[in-house]
């Protein structure tokens, strides 16, 4: 299985906002669906060994499964609808254990540290100083941790320090999250290929 | 410089569209959206090396250049709101002359044999009978060459194999085109580099 954690240092965690404007009101959660997107949609089809975990201000986690998760497309707003949904559940609901909210979406109250806990797989930490993905034997159950449009903050970056098994790179320019977990993908989709 | 050229089969050509329905009313043009956002936008920054074409329907070609572009963000729908002004402009101006819209965006009345024949570089078709992009030598101005959520034709495939100078892959898994564009940046990003 591999697995994504993104920290959404501002999104939106009240679910009254506008699928309009999904970078403004909601707080970026644009950046968290084009996320959801790379790390679960295929051309036609789904990553099923594939999960992710979004944070939302290190308060709420939304976690999505690519082998359950239903209605999902590849376009931001609807996306943001899906979120917006999960959302909607935890006011009605306690979610301090985890609720499903649509098929493969769940929602927990949960921040950073206790999902670095909990979570099962080597953690890999994206890092410029990091070693070439490319040359990296990867582990059978990756993490891959990635900050929002903000970098991780102090405090974030001394728990990966402690949980991080090792430090990848992906190449000379700076990405965008989602843009990195594409790259990470193929990375491993052609890991041990010697002519994939 | 690197450049990608998108065929859109179904992207509106009349600007009479909502933008909070880029999938529906807009013909996918969200799907052209987030290959604008791949092409051409890094984190913090714009690929200034970089060019994409965007082919409406075999008739309108809106050109977008990373070194001149403006007011371009990541979110689909504000990119969708530029495309739509683009296509205002053709309302309003004869376009058999391409015609600047927005800075760094221009118009014009042109399919995809005429782009072909008239764009610069050296054209690499993406096809799974390819060679894996990563052992391939990357010539210094490539054109790759994608199709939306469709297939190419077998009319565009007959004129990519008039054109193409080389097939390439990324890899096992079929990714939607922006994803496509990301991989392939990737690979010429860290091309020649043995530690990049």
């Amino acid at each position: 299985m591999r697995r994504f954690i993104i920290l959404g240092h501002t999104a939106a965690v009240d679910p009254e906002f506008t699928l309009n404007d999904l970078p403004g009101s909601a707080g970026r959660l644009d950046v968290l669906c084009r996320c959801v997107n790379s790390a679960l949609l295929l051309s036609h089809g789904i990553r099923e060994d594939t999960e992710i975990h979004l944070i939302l201000q290190d308060r709420y986690t939304i976690r999505i499964t690519g082998d359950e998760v239903q209605y999902l497309n590849p376009d931001e707003r609807s996306t943001g609808a899906l979120l917006q949904k999960a959302l909607e559940k935890k006011e009605v609901t306690d979610v301090t254990e985890e609720q499903v909210s649509t098929p493969g979406i769940y929602i927990r109250e949960q921040g950073f540290a206790d999902v670095l806990d909990q979570i099962p797989g080597t953690v890999l930490q994206l890092h410029e100083d990091g070693e070439p993905v490319v040359d990296v034997d990867l582990p059978n159950d990756p993490v891959f941790v990635l900050s929002d449009h903000q970098d991780f903050t102090e405090e974030e970056q001394a728990l990966l320090q402690d949980h991080a098994d090792q430090r990848v790179r992906l190449g000379p320019q700076r990405l965008h999250a989602d843009q990195a977990i594409t790259v990470v993908h193929n990375a491993v989709d052609t890991d041990g290929f010697s002519s994939y």
